[in-house]
C-alpha cells in the first residue's frame, strides 16, 4: 500500500446514525436488546465510542423528532467532550398519524404545510448543530393505482423541496434520498436517482443526491449510478447498508462485499474520498437481531477495507487494459485489489493512528457493554419512535 | 355464462382473516383507523358483516395469540350466531422475545421446544373450534451469512412439523406457508414451494402447501405451482394478496389482476374450485391505508370476477388452439374471458341469493361503520401484537 | 363511450416496425416461418396490411442496415401506394464485427468515429423519407467489472450524441432509448430513463426519450417515468412490447393488460395522446414463435384496447376521490375503466372507419397470408440480420 | 492451510465445456473470434489445454449433436492422448426447426417421440464414451397464457423422463437441470429445483438435479438450494457461471464471489467435495466478447480460490458460534475466511503439482493461441449451431 493510500483511509469519515444504536424491527417484531441508549445523549456516547475504537467514525448523524432536544448546542457540547461532532440532520414526516396519505405530496394542503414547517424545523437545528446537510427522505407515495396523481404530487413535491432549499444557508446543503419502494407500495414520489437528480438539477447547487445502497430494484448497478452523479456533479453522500431482497438495512458489505468494492472503487476513481469532494459517506442500518455498537463497528471496518481495495487498484494498468480492448486483464486488474487482504495494512494503520489494531476485540475488552447494560436497565430504550 | 357456472360461483368460499380487521402497518408506522375491533369478537362481527355483503365469505381465520380466547366454543357460537364459523387456525411464533434467532429452528432446544408447544396448542384450539387447518407459517431464518446452518435448521424443522403432525386428528390438515424473505433477509427457512413440498411429502397426505401470493421473488410464474402442486396433490390452499415489489399485502386483485385470473384458471381446470377439492381460499392481507371492511368487501369481489372470468374459458376451444399448437388462437380464447366484463353477471347472482347487487354500496348504507366507530371508540385496538 | 372518446380513438396512430416482419429469436434459435419477407418492401407490404385491417397503423419504423435501399424516394413511394408511410429510423450500431466492445464508446476512436457515421448517414436518410424521428438506442456497455470506465465512456456517448443532434434538421427529432441489460451483461452506458433523460436535457428540445416497456429492472414503475417524463416535457415516444422476465418482447398487452392500461391512463390525463404532443406510440416487439401478421394486429388492438379503457375513467370522478383522500374510491374509479369490456365500441369504431370490426377474422379470410407464402417461398427470408 | 484442504484441492475436479470454446452471442450478435476451434477434436485439444495448466480440469463435456461424431471411441482416445477425458453427455432437443413448440413436451406426438429419440441417442454415445452422466436441459416451455396445458406438459415430460432414465445403465445418471426462463418466455416446463426434484424423486436415485448458477429468479438464495438438495440426496451437479441480470453466462465468479464462496462452503459443510459425493462441477458458461481459453483457465481458477476460502472456514468455531447464537462471531467466522488471500496457497499448491504458479501467464508464454490461430484460420468456426 502506497503512502497516499495510507492517508486517504487516515482522513477517512464514516458517519454513523444515531438510530442505529437503538431498537429497530420489521413489521413482524422489534426485538429488544440490552444496553440500547434512552435518549440522544446515550446514542452519542455509543456514537463516540465507536470512534474510540475505529478512528475514523467522528461525527453522528441526528434524526428529528426522535433526536429532538431542548438545546442543540449542549448536545453539540455533549458530543464534542467525547470526542465526536453532530452531523447529518434527517428529517422525519413519516410517523405522525397525518401523513398516512403523504406529508409533502399529501392531498391536503395543510398537512403539506406542517411537513414543509417540520423541514424549515430541522434547516433552524442544522444553524443550531452547526451542521452542514440536511437530508431528506420522504415516504411519500401511494399504495394503489389510480390512488393519487403522479404529475400533482410532483409539482407539491417540488415546491416543499423548493421552500425548504431557500431557507438553507449559504453553506448548507440539501440530501435528497431516492427509495423504490416501502412503505409505499405502488408508487413512491421519488423511486430512483432521475427523479432526484431532476428535483436537484432544478433548486441548484446545494441540492444533491444522496444514494442509499439498499433502495434499488433488483439488477440496479449502483456503482453506474455513483459514477454518472459524480459526472454531473450531484453525488451528495451514501447512506451504507446492505441487502438481499428489498430494502433489509443489514451491515454495509454483508451481503456484496465486491459492489462495496465496486462502489468505492468508482469514488476512488473520482478521486471523490477526500473531504473536498463533500461526498457524505453515512452508515443507515438496522441491527435487528445483532448487537448494536459492534454492529457498527464491523460496518465502519468493512467500508474501511473496501476503500483500501479500492485504493490499491492499479488505475494505470487498469486504464491501459481497458483502452486496449483488453477485457480479461482490464478485469483482472480489478480482482486482483480486491483479492488482496487489506487487513494488515489496516491493522498496521490503525496502529500508527494509535489504535488498537483490533476494533471489535477492543470493543470487547472495554467494559463498555457491560457497563451501559447496567447503566441503562432501567427506562425507555430508544427506538425508531422516540 | 352456463348455468354450471353461476353453480360455480354460488359455491364458492372465501376466509376472510381476523388480522385484516385491525389495524396493520410497515415498520415505519402503524397508522390507527376508526371503529377498529378490541378483541376477537368484534373482529368475527366485522367478518359476519363482510358475509353479510357477499355471501361467499362464510368462515374467518383466526391467529393465535392475537385471538385467543378463554372458551373457543363460546366464541365459534359468537360466529354462529352471525352466520359465519371458524376457519383456519394460524399459529404466531414469531412474536415472543425468544424468538429473535427462530422458533422451530432456533439454536437453543429450550426455544423450539416452547415453539413446538405454541404448535401442539393451536392443534388443541382446532379441536375446540372444529376447525380442519392448521396453518404454519415461519418467520425463522438467518440474516447474515454463516449465522446458522441449513441443513442443521431443516432437521429441526422436520422435526417440529413431524411431532405437530401426529397430533393432528384424522380429519385435520397442516397447511405449510413459505416466504421468500421477510423478516428474515438472508435465508428463511422455508422459502420456496419446493422446500414445502419437501417437507409435506414426508409427512402425509394431511400435510399440505400454502401459496400466499405475495411471497415469491420477482418473475416467479405462480399459476404454474398451483397447477404442478394441483398435480401432485399437494396444494392445500391460497393466502390471497397482491404485490408489485416484496410481501406488499395489498388487495388480492389490485396489482395484477391478470395473473390472479390466471391462478384461478388453473384452479378451475383441476376442477379445484369445489369443495371436495379440499383447497382452502383464503385472505391475508393488509390495510394500512384503506378501510378494513370495504377493502375486505372488495378483496372477496375480486376474487370473484377472476373467478368468474375463469369460469368463462371455453375449454374445449382452449384445448383444441393447444392441441393444434395454434399459439394465437389458444392465447386469444384465454383472453377472450378475461376481457369479458363479468360484473352484470355478478350482480345477476348476487340478487339470485338474495343479496344487494353491489356489496360495497350495501355495505355504506348499512351504517355498519357509523355504528362500529362510535362502539370502538374508547379501548385498544387490535392490531398485529394483540 | 363519449364522442370526444371515439374521436381519439379514431384519430390514434401506432407505428409498426419493419423488422418484426421478418424472422427473430433468441441466442438459442431463431424459428424460421412461412411466408416471411424478404426484402424492405414486402415488410411495406405487411405493415400496409396491418394497416388496412386495423385502419390505425399508417406508418411503419424502418431500421438501418437491414431495410438500406438504394433509393428511399423510391420506398417510400411504394409505401404511400399501399396506403402507408415511413416512420421513424432506427440505427444499428450494434451487429459490426467491430462493435464487440462497443459503438459509440468503444475505446478505439476509429470505430467510435465509424459509430458516428452511421448516425449522420441515419439522419441523411431522415432527410430522404421525410421521417421526423432518428431512434438511438445503444448496445454499449461492458460485461466485466473493470472492463472499461464509466465515466469515459459517458463522455463518449456525450460527444456522439452532440454531434448527431446538431446535424437534425429543424424538424427532426433524436430519440434516445434506455436499456437496463443485454447485450451488455454488467453495465450498459444507458441503463434507464434517468441517464437518457441527462443526455437530453443537454442536448436539447428536440432530444426526447423513449421508453421502451419491456427495458426495466423488475418491480420498475413504469406509469410513474411516462408521468414523470411527460410533465418535464422529455418523453418522446415508447417502444411497446411486453414481458415477464427480462426484454422478452412478447406482444404488447399480453403479459400485463394492467400495466398497459395504466401507462395510456398517464397518456390520457396528461392529454398527450393527440398528435401535437408529439408522441411516438411504436411496435418493438419479437414474434418468434406467433405469427407475424396477425401477431401485430392483436398487438395494435391491444393498445386500442388499453387507450379505449383509459379514456373511459371518469377522469372528475378520480380526481374528487384523490382530493378526499378516498383510496377505495379513487382505486374504484380506475378500476371501473379496466374492467369495462371496450371491444364492442372498438368493433362500433372501426365499423364507423368502414373497417371489419373484427381485423383479425378479416386478415385470416383475405388470403394475404396464403398469397405471401406461395409468392416469397424461395430466397432469404429476412431477419435481424438482414 | 491443513494438509487436509491441500489435498482437497489437489483432488478437486472441474469439467468444462466443450461449447465454451465455440462461438457465442446473444441474439443481437456473435462475435467471431480467432483460433475456435472447427470440430470436437479442435475442441478437446482446448480443454486439454486448460487442464494442462490448471491440473483440475482433466474432463470436458459434450454437446450433442454440437460434437456428434462418427466414433466416440475414436474422440475418446483422442482425448486421452490428449490427458483428459470425455465428461457428461448434454442432450439438445431446442435446436431443430420441429422444436418451436416444446420438444419432450410438444403437443405433437411425433415431434415428442423424435425427441426421446435424441435423448435416448445420447445415452448410446454414453455407452460409447463411457461417461456417467446424461445432462437434460429442456428450453421447452410456452410464451404466452393459454398457449398450452402445464399439468397435461408436466405429463409428457414425466413420460419422456421415465423412458430415457430406464433406458440408463447401471452406473449412469440423468442429472436435471431446470432454469427460470429464456427462450420460453411466459412459462418453462422445468423452472426451478422443486420442479426438478419432484422428477428426480420419482425416477430414482440415478436422476438428480442440476444447478446451473444463472438459471434463477432475482433474488434466489442458491446456496440454501445447494445445502437442501445435498440434504434430500439429489444434487447431481452444478453448471458454474455468473449473472447480474437473467442468464447472463458470465464467467463463474465474476459477478459475485462472494456467492460462489458460500456455495462452496455449503459443499465443504457437507463434505461433498470428494469425488465420492458425486457432485460433478461443471462449468457452462459463454464468452461473448473476451478469449475463450484464458476464460476458461479464469473460471477454473475462480472455483478453486472459492473452493480454497471455503476450506479455511473455520468449521468448529463457526458451529460454536452458530449454537451459541452469536450472530456477529458466526458471520465473522465465515467472512475471515473469505476475506483471506488464498492465491500464494494455490501457486504453492501448483507448484507442488508441478504446474507453473500462474496458469494465465504460463498459458500466454505457451504460444498455444497464436498456433492454434494460424491452424484454424480456414474453416467454419464451431459455434452453438455446430
Amino acid at each position: 500500500m502506497t503512502h497516499l493510500a495510507k492517508q486517504a483511509l487516515r482522513a477517512q469519515r464514516i458517519e454513523t446514525a444515531s438510530w442505529a444504536y437503538g431498537n429497530s424491527g420489521t413489521r413482524f417484531k422489534v426485538f429488544p436488546q440490552e444496553g440500547v441508549p434512552r435518549d440522544p445523549y446515550e446514542k452519542i456516547a455509543d456514537a463516540a465510542t465507536v470512534h474510540r475504537f475505529t478512528g475514523v467514525a467522528p461525527t453522528v448523524a441526528l434524526h428529528i423528532p426522535w433526536d429532538r432536544v431542548a438545546d442543540y448546542a449542549k448536545l453539540s457540547d455533549a458530543a464534542a467532550e467525547l470526542g465526536i461532532a453532530l452531523g447529518t440532520i434527517n428529517t422525519n414526516v413519516f410517523q405522525d398519524n397525518d401523513y398516512k396519505l403523504g406529508s409533502v405530496t399529501n392531498p391536503d394542503p395543510a398537512i403539506r404545510r406542517k411537513a414543509i414547517g417540520h423541514l424549515l424545523e430541522c434547516v433552524d437545528i442544522l444553524d443550531q448543530t452547526g451542521s452542514r446537510d440536511l437530508k431528506l427522505w420522504f415516504s411519500d407515495g401511494t399504495n394503489y393505482p389510480g390512488q393519487d396523481d403522479v404529475r400533482v404530487r410532483q409539482d407539491r413535491l417540488a415546491q416543499a423541496l423548493r421552500e425548504t432549499y431557500d431557507r438553507l444557508g449559504a453553506h448548507q446543503r440539501m440530501l435528497l434520498e431516492y427509495k423504490l419502494f416501502e412503505p409505499a407500495f405502488y408508487m413512491t414520489d421519488v423511486p430512483d436517482w432521475g427523479t432526484a437528480y431532476l428535483h436537484c438539477a432544478r433548486l441548484g447547487d446545494r441540492a444533491q443526491v444522496v444514494i442509499d445502497t439498499g433502495h434499488h430494484a433488483p439488477g440496479t448497478n449502483i456503482e453506474f449510478i455513483v459514477a454518472v452523479l459524480l459526472q454531473a456533479g450531484k453525488l451528495g453522500g451514501f447512506d451504507f447498508n446492505s441487502r438481499f431482497y428489498a430494502d433489509d438495512d443489514l451491515m454495509v458489505g454483508a451481503a456484496d462485499p465486491f459492489q462495496l468494492f465496486r462502489i468505492m472503487h468508482e469514488i476512488v476513481l473520482a478521486d471523490a474520498l477526500n473531504a473536498n469532494a463533500g461526498i457524505a459517506f453515512m452508515l443507515d442500518q438496522c441491527h435487528n437481531i445483532e448487537p448494536k455498537i459492534p454492529a457498527v463497528i464491523r460496518s465502519v471496518m468493512n467500508v474501511q477495507e473496501a476503500t483500501a481495495k479500492a485504493l490499491l487498484v492499479d488505475q494505470p494498468a487498469l486504464r491501459a487494459a481497458q483502452d486496449s480492448g483488453d477485457v480479461l486483464e482490464a478485469n483482472a486488474v480489478l480482482m486482483d485489489a480486491f483479492h488482496t487482504d487489506v487487513r494488515p495494512m489496516l491493522r498496521e494503520l490503525r496502529e500508527d493512528m494509535g489504535l488498537d489494531p483490533d476494533p471489535m476485540a477492543a470493543y470487547r475488552r472495554s467494559g463498555y457493554f457491560e457497563k451501559v447494560r447496567a447503566e441503562r436497565a432501567d427506562g425507555q430504550a430508544a427506538g425508531w419512535g422516540a
